[in-house]
């Protein structure tokens, strides 16, 4: 199968960090291909932020669909315009949250989120409320280093990082980690190894669950929540 | 004080009704300012073109804060971008859902909502749980009826909604009705005058609100949800 | 409009803090009269004053009806005997819990009320689970000072309660404070400039709501949870 | 044991039924006195009226405190003032529906409550809220009679009253139907037999929780939410 | 009555603590007959035992219906198997575990439970999710000693689940502990008096239960949760 | 990878039709090995039957260990003794439900799952409950069949469930249909073909499941719910 990974911002280095995270672990007949948005935000890091990045995302979804891609993967945490992405797409569209969440949800009873930047924190709790699993969420732990520090300062992001892990652990009964930012995908191995426990990067999770859907024949319902815009006057945006 | 009125689509009808009902119900006092974004769809119907609709948006926001308007009100009734709209602003922003669930629960234990278009009832059940008064919530129902064809139809789009609100009040316990669509501003007094309990139109709950806020001296909490983002840098958008 | 306050209580000073904060920022053609009960405990401060607050209070929301007020405020955390002065007046009632929680809600993502006396958190915890906020709600924080000592001793009281609001923003998230007592009421301001963030007074609210309301020319739903009792015989009861 | 029921409306004849049920299947050592309240409305069938009912129950509570009564329980569906009367007690007292809601769950996973006038569903919405059991609720369902009426019009009674059940045990999954009234009482068992599962008069499962928990040497918490109120100073109220 | 206590594992000696606790508080019309497993784990301390334990608790509650018993306890505070049960018992079956719940939430606000091993903690937690009572549960806190060890090492047993009582009461708000083990039976009476709030064994809180519903006359409901199961064939299943 | 399908009931019938279903869409590498439980009931529609499958099931699992499968499924809906099967494993453990479930939020806003026997709806309603989506479930319907007589009424099943999915989506808004019995397994193509929107067999999502996880390298985490359980002591069982 050929999936269509689409890094919502427009950071080239950010982008090459997710290819190479969505090709460790894809099976040997799916074929990979991140782009990253033409348009907008070199991080998304913010509610505005996201909302810029919009313009951008849509048009890899449309240009994913016309390329004949069999998936689609927003590899952003706050999964970032993943209804509009479904709506306007034929093909099935994953987010990493979701993915990310769902998959830790079978692997322990609950699960903790680390990811980046305080300011963020009530974004990802709306998230998880929307995807429903609140229940299983043991924690959402914010570290404070914005995501394009994260290789730069990559020593001092793992102990950070290490640190939160081992308190959502402890204190607040967690057994799966998420690491809640496209950034951070490198680290879910060596983490893995030192916490004993699943640590899962959604960039992987979004592209086995691609290949898992798409082996068993299925596509998205496009009866309600995702069914196809109507055709629709657009004023001022190239391309649409 | 001075609102300002951010039509969140391009369709200058559109924007002319919600000016409309934006000063129907305003403090003498209060002036209004209606502008509709320059640039995206003609009308928000489905989570794509919200999301397209949110540099339009956001233009407007900014604009609202260099011409020092006191507070800015999103006039679509899924408080499209909101969060973003809060954070790029100093002074407060209003959604029109929000606004008008608010104030439905003070005059009645249950609300329901009437909206257009049966594709959209995901999103609004979404926006009520966001806003965390589900538990208020009768019922959300949805007239097939085009935003844009409610002033053509307005004998059939009257109709329908008088139809849907009557089986919420008398089925799902409703007391209060709220109007669920920004195009339907003009509908709440006569429909009001016909049921015999509160119809709600969200432009001028939101008025109202940025009034009574106002009036208070508040401004928005920026410590966290709504914290201003960092300069960052943006590929290929005009503004930003 | 005219806008009856009614103290639940027979304090004539706690009265007075409440004249004071309900006008303070009361629109220029709003006329605030307020009154306490004439029958009741000096404070309410626990389950059992509130019940017998409850003859006092109807016996002012009767009054208010026939001196054509145009809505009546329940000038009392707990929202004392709200559903019951809603059912027997024709005008809107408010609470100031209630009206304090939605204007909250609309300048933060999470609210933490500050309120007094330890015994009084699950009644609380009931109110807001009752106005349906609790996912809206970062904390309930009590400070252990009799309402009626509040301003004997101002001086620890703004001391404890801006240790409690720094806690509270610090470790649960708050980003606007609600204060839980009409007795606490003019300390919203000074707080506020130190805490950088909203801090709001219930009373104040419940003013600005009712005029919003009023502005919008809407009453309450008088169908079901609010409709008007049958005739019936009470029986030593003086004024029903 | 000694068990004081106390009718908190002033209805003898309400009292003589409520006092026959509680008797109905009190163990042989169970001393069962009902008295009605002194003051207040002839039946409790809305906010109002519970709230000029409080009065009269809290004089019984502190009676029945006086005199040893070993547990309290105040017989009407909306278990009025319950919180009050558990702080100004030393001794246990039940509500009514609360006996009967948990007592439910141990029979069957899904109860359904019938109670009379729509009016009141939102009360008992909330009662079952506010206990906690809303996840076992099949459904509310009112019927249309006043309390006071059930005895004239007993066969139109049954007849609505075995109707709402079908269709709580076919459309909305009940198992168990409880009686939400006290003036309902008689009609338990021939309800039972006909429907062929458990229906619960609220009157006999305090009764029988009371002796449960007295038979256990069980005392109510009295450290936070039923604290002993401080006293304090009561302008015009006798007894108080 | 007749009441048959299942000790639903094979350990003698914790079947004779049942059975004192089970007639600690009996009424003098109620014979208590308590019998262990005859097959599976000396304990219960995972899901894996609680599974092996099925097949002994079902042969008991099998010949508790043949012996006419009018009801039987699974005297376990997982409520192993509990449905299953009901649904082979004409008799009504309790759990200590719900029964305690039920029986706490009439004495206070919030409970907490104190149970053993902090592997048990995500099973009592869904316990109660499925009861149904999160939002009265303070908080659920484990000691780290195995049920069998308890009476060997009675006075740190004492002391550490005195100091979890401790906790659970200053940070968590608990009213009301229960023992959260059928192994900790005896501890309910000594701890109630130091920690001077009730302390609830749930084998007494199940015998008074049961006592209480058989004295209504009262019967499971078997039309549909607790249906009795169609004929069926077992392999290899002695006595199935 | 190596996948052991364990049918948890004795029908070889049901189980070679699994074993269908598990082969249809498993990736090329993945060998997959059905097997029936040796003891227990020949079909699981009541929770006591669910109970007396667990030796059968758990002996499985632990010959599945011991053989060296990579991951093992439980090929029921009721996820019968998942939590303990876990326990026992050392390699992840898959229940078609929870399968089932996280795959169709991935594909829809709602879905609903259609099962067998009316008897049975508490139980999937506490298993979704459980697993935490009830907020993304339309409705649970339940046609009224025999699970061992689906192929013998081949037509009349099929007619039922279509007609229960056409009214799920229809009324209840569901996208997504959930074929709530693993002896429905080969219906979800032909069903889909006819609504036009997904319908997911669990027992095929659980082995997609199990190879995205396997793919990614994750296992279960051992720390907590899944712990390993201590050696014990088993009287009179077999295996243990």
């Amino acid at each position: 199968m050929r999936i269509l990974v689409v890094n919502p911002n427009t950071s080239e280095e950010m982008g090459k960090g997710i290819d190479i995270a969505a090709k460790r672990y894809a099976n040997p007949g799916t074929e990979i291909v991140t782009v990253c948005s033409r348009i907008g935000p070199l991080s998304i890091e913010s509610a505005y932020e996201e909302t810029l990045a919009g313009q951008g995302v849509l048009e890899r979804i449309i240009e994913g669909n016309k390329k004949k891609f069999d998936a689609i993967i927003i590899a952003c945490f706050d999964d970032p315009h993943l209804s509009a992405a479904r709506q306007i797409s034929e093909v099935p569209v994953y987010g990493i949250a979701e993915s990310a969440i769902y998959m830790a949800s079978s692997l322990g009873y609950k699960f903790s989120i680390i990811s980046l930047l305080e300011r963020m924190l009530p974004a990802v709790e709306e998230l998880v409320n929307k995807i429903g699993l609140n229940s299983r969420c043991a924690s959402i732990k914010m570290v404070e280093i914005a995501a394009l520090n994260t290789k730069n300062d990559q020593n001092s992001t793992i102990k950070a990082l290490m640190e939160s892990a081992r308190m959502a652990i402890k204190e607040d009964g967690a057994e799966v980690i998420i690491l809640g930012c496209a950034g951070l995908t490198s680290l879910d191995k060596p983490m893995e190894k030192e916490l004993g426990i699943p640590v899962l990067d959604g960039v992987v999770c979004a592209v086995k669950t691609a290949e898992a859907i798409f082996g068993y024949g299925l596509k998205m319902s496009k009866i309600k929540a995702f069914k196809k815009p109507e055709p629709k006057k657009f004023v001022g945006l190239h391309y649409f």
